[in-house]
């Protein structure tokens, strides 16, 4: 079993509405001291063998979970024990 | 400087939608081998000061971020070089 993270965030300089969403009611809440705010994505894959699997993700990740006009992303690959 | 991040997941046993069309995306798209498909949520904090921050990120995650009762929170707490 091979479980993998991959993590998606957007460029910056991209507006990220519902961060400032969040950052505005950090403030309404009377946190003091937020700068900034941003949301990703957080995407765990389970693959049942690792063949060709940086090959794979690399390609999911670009053809289906992130759009690369707008984000980046990155990936740790975790040999995991077979349950 | 302080960089906060908080990765937030759905607790085992809880439905992911979002999680299952992407699996019926990737066997559609021909991907073999993929057993399990979970989406959560990447939220990066910028603060500017490291006053009581754990205190401050443990409480913000409790009563703003994450839904306790369907979700896990963890987060990692950087000191980054000041800009």
């Amino acid at each position: 079993m091979i479980n993998v993270n991959v993590h998606i965030t957007l460029k910056e300089g991209v507006l990220d509405p519902e961060g400032k969403a969040i950052e505005g009611s950090l403030h309404n809440l009377g946190y003091e001291g937020i700068e900034d705010v941003r949301v990703g994505k957080l995407i765990n894959l389970t693959f049942d063998n690792s063949d060709r699997i940086e090959e794979k993700v690399e390609e999911i990740c670009r053809k289906l979970l992130a759009n690369p006009v707008i984000e980046n992303y990155t990936y740790t690959i975790e040999d995991g024990v077979a349950k």
